[in-house]
């Protein structure tokens, strides 16, 4: 087998325009950027011509073993399109800081993935360079206002609104800025978080459309006052200038899989303090050029699936027709208590021991109405007792797995997934998110703790019960909680892995994210500027004798 | 007279690929982005088929009134073309940050523009966003050998790279880094430049190509040990992925004028301290497909025309065949002590006694062998009497003037320019550097300061001549010298205006440039990181009823 690079040079693509054509964009809303990406202006499409079934990916809790999401993804894709089934993709970004630590891109593997992939990880059309200037456009005028006279009377111990790097870059995560003197501002303690965690690239996600998106953005609470009362972007009169800055990310990024289905990649929100979704506008319009659309989101299903259902459908209206989780024999036995280095030998009492991640995941799918398919993606040296075994957990629960080879064999190793998966999306659908929005903020947060994570309930200091009583006073009690959490666990403790029961979700810090329009509850230490390794990946990357480059996955 | 913008948005752009195979660009060398801009694959392009003529638009020193470099830029390469004469332009790029500041873009005016300008302002092709991640990971990379255990042994106290954002953000001028633990590394001072002043940026503007460019990268000292050995970027194995980073902002961006006339904008380096010129890619592919190339050099002709012709030309071999400098009656006023609001005011003598600026840069270009025209850039209000003291003035040099209305007319406003251009650049050319590399690093800066600023002598503390003396003897006296000075002024005091005599230049600190392959002269304040003013751009800049943007310009 090739490794994934090799497979993506060895590629004969599309021109990007040929592939537009095939989904049914028209030339005119067709913007390329070289000749295998391009920008749709929505504004140049055509009345919507398909009503597509929503199809998400997801997966059990994310191992070092890895489960192979997007991978996944872009091979029922390719399935449906193979039996027959309009199809289109809607993935999300990655993020380019990463790509020189110790991750490659996030683009499938094998030979499921999107390309070019060079070009996808590396700047892909500047959408997360537009996000970090919008994001520190604001920033900057913040400090500006106060260093000026601070009209607005911004309390500077209370800016929350930091700067942003799509960089891995520890040195930025606490600084302390505007030293030198007079001229340089009110010295104050801020930070840089990567871009990926900016509330703009949630807005960009969340939005309907530039409208839409302005408004967000001017909904942003960068500060308070000394009287304790919020401080907009609108107010601070950054909203028009960011959106502007944002003119051409708003559009989504149409490229191809390797078997020329058509796949907007577009927009890539952290799954922890923010959704992990990619953009409904590129969503949306999928939905209205095919009759499958498959997208994905953020880890396992404790976070990503839910925040899929509760923040990004609740917020777009969108109706979910299916759900695949994806889970491989390795895994399993992650999760069954085997370490990394001993995965290699046959086990499939492990498997069966880790499997209740697995049928917990199914539950917990299910119980937003949505119809589930376990899509095993298989590895070499899986043996067929280890894979029996998934078999029999997905069927305790009423519920079909299905063997798919799609990294070594492309579209055609996930026929059967595709039939299956075909045949439940197009029943009716039972979609309901988990909680109303008038539940309260705190409800809202026990509710995923004790349904979804199954903990025994949700705690938090007198502090945090008060910030969010002045969420609700200030009139943020309807929007949705989006936790931050550890992705390896369903409980806030990364070590409790398979199905953690009598835990507890301490809710440590809440913070509101106005623009986005969702509270986020901080559970537990997250990352919001990973830092590089001993050895960063950046090392090893470079472009080869032959002109190709060398070390990026 | 309509405003540039309105100017801009009312013109029909012709597709760049029309552009492109108008200038003998071939369609496999064109990678579109968007509908009117193109970045060149340079490997695709055929063997040079024309030798052209390489010739500078530069400038008297510049004052609050305008001058109109870029503009007569413009309009003289359309005005070469109306001419039948075949003809490139090869012009900066703009700066992202400023535009939100108080300035608008640098794309000409008038009927003398380049376009889109909104997107040549706003994000462009990227090139400025991937400079911004190559310095920024090399950054990174340079703590995190620290914090692993700098098995490099720098001295923390002598890292002298810092970060860069393209953003007018006063707060990060100073910072402190590293805080909040041992987990964000050792604290440090440090901070923050505008992209422009980045050492990369100047790299790849005199980058040969790619392979050059990551050898130039390599070179970069980013630190020095305690034993004040430098470290370089290959020391730190960052210069692979630097070089992957810029892989698509190295090739030259192609877009046009408003009457179609192909430009490469390309590259956009401080002029103060760096070279302040697009990039030599850009300039040798226009000479090898157009017989004219119209270029332009930062600030006014003792700043930029003199880097021009000791940096960019004796390092990339190019031989200017002539030279514009661009004066206008308004400016002149103003070196002849009128004040802004008075420039209403018919002054032929105010003229007069400024046009001894003129007189100088004439000089002065005419040192380097390089023949000159003077383009008066012709304002509303300007009389028959102040436009005569320009010519007279030129006259006594030897030297014809031309009065030139492409603002308001386009090319057609600039033909006799063109023709007289022309005229000197078809004759033999005798360019050559003001002094020779084997000069020592302080002799080469007291040339340019007495025969350029015409000051009686350039001085240093010792301790800055000890920091030559270490450049020359660690191997890079060889190297030309890069002012950084006041553009206002021939001296280093910016109130200074006209032709002052009997000033001394005080170097206050030299830094080396080992990858761009200068040692910068520092004289005098030099702002690295601009601040937003009181009322910034940005807050009146947002998209229109209409979708068009608003504010920009």
């Amino acid at each position: 087998m090739l490794t994934d690079i090799a497979i993506s040079r060895a590629a004969t693509l599309q021109p990007i325009g040929a592939i537009a054509a095939a989904a049914g964009i028209p030339p005119q809303a067709v913007e390329p950027y070289g000749h295998h990406k391009a920008k749709i202006d929505l504004a140049a499409l055509p009345a919507p011509v398909a009503q597509g079934k929503l199809i998400l990916v997801t997966a059990i809790n994310p191992t070092p073993a890895g489960e192979g999401k997007s991978t996944t993804s872009v091979g029922l894709a390719d399935a449906l399109n193979r039996t027959g089934r309009k199809t289109m993709l809607a993935l999300r970004e990655p993020s380019l800081g990463p790509c020189f630590g110790t991750k490659g891109g996030a683009t499938g593997g094998g030979y499921a993935q999107v390309v070019p992939m060079e070009d996808i990880n590396l700047h892909f059309t500047g959408d997360f360079h537009a996000i970090t200037s919008a994001h520190n456009l604001l920033a900057a005028m913040i400090d500006n206002h106060v260093h000026w006279g601070n009209a607005l009377d911004i309390d500077v111990r209370r800016i929350v609104w930091r700067r942003v790097l799509d960089m891995n870059d520890r040195a930025l995560r606490d600084i302390a800025q505007s030293l030198g003197g007079p001229a340089n501002g009110y010295p104050r303690e801020s930070g840089f978080d990567i871009t990926v965690a900016s509330e703009v690239m949630a807005i960009l996600c969340l939005a309907s459309d530039l409208h839409d998106l302005e408004a967000r953005l001017g909904r942003i609470v960068v500060a308070y006052t000394r009287g304790k009362q919020p401080v907009t972007a609108r107010d601070l009169k950054a909203d028009g200038a960011m959106a502007v800055l944002l003119a051409q990310a708003v559009k989504p990024n149409l490229v191809q899989t390797l078997e020329g289905t058509p796949a907007f990649v577009h927009g890539g929100p952290f799954a922890n303090i923010a959704h992990g979704c990619n953009s409904v506008i590129a969503t949306r319009a999928a939905l209205g050029l095919a009759d499958y659309v498959v997208t994905e989101a953020g880890f396992g299903a404790d976070l990503g699936a839910e925040k899929f259902f509760d923040i990004k459908c609740r917020q777009a209206g969108l109706k979910p027709a299916a759900a695949v989780i994806v889970a491989t024999v390795r895994a399993l036995k992650m999760n069954g208590g085997v370490a990394k280095a001993d995965l290699g030998a046959p086990d499939a009492e492990a498997v069966r021991r880790g499997g209740v991640n697995l049928a917990r995941h199914i539950e917990n799918v299910r119980a937003f109405g949505v119809p589930v398919v376990v899509a095993i993606n298989r590895f070499d040296g899986d043996t067929p007792e280890e894979v029996a075994v998934i078999h029999e957990i997905a069927g305790a629960q009423g519920c079909e797995a299905v063997l798919c080879s799609h990294w070594a064999e492309g579209g055609a190793g996930a026929v059967e997934l595709a039939e299956k998966v075909a045949a439940l999306a197009d029943a009716p659908s039972q979609f309901a998110p988990l909680y109303a929005d008038d539940l309260s903020l705190f409800d809202k947060i026990t509710t995923v703790a004790t349904r979804i994570y199954r903990a025994e309930e949700a705690v938090a200091e007198p502090s945090v019960l008060a910030q969010l009583a002045r969420f609700e006073a200030a009139g943020f009690g309807h929007l949705p909680v989006c936790m931050a959490k550890t992705q390896y666990s369903f409980s806030t403790d990364p070590a409790k892995l398979g199905a953690p029961t009598g835990h507890v979700v301490p809710v440590r810090e809440v913070r509101l994210s106005a623009g986005a329009g969702f509270v986020v509850a901080i559970c537990g230490e997250i990352m919001t500027m990973p830092g590089l390794p001993r050895v960063p990946a950046a090392e090893g990357i470079r472009f080869g004798a032959g002109g190709e480059i060398e070390g990026l996955f």
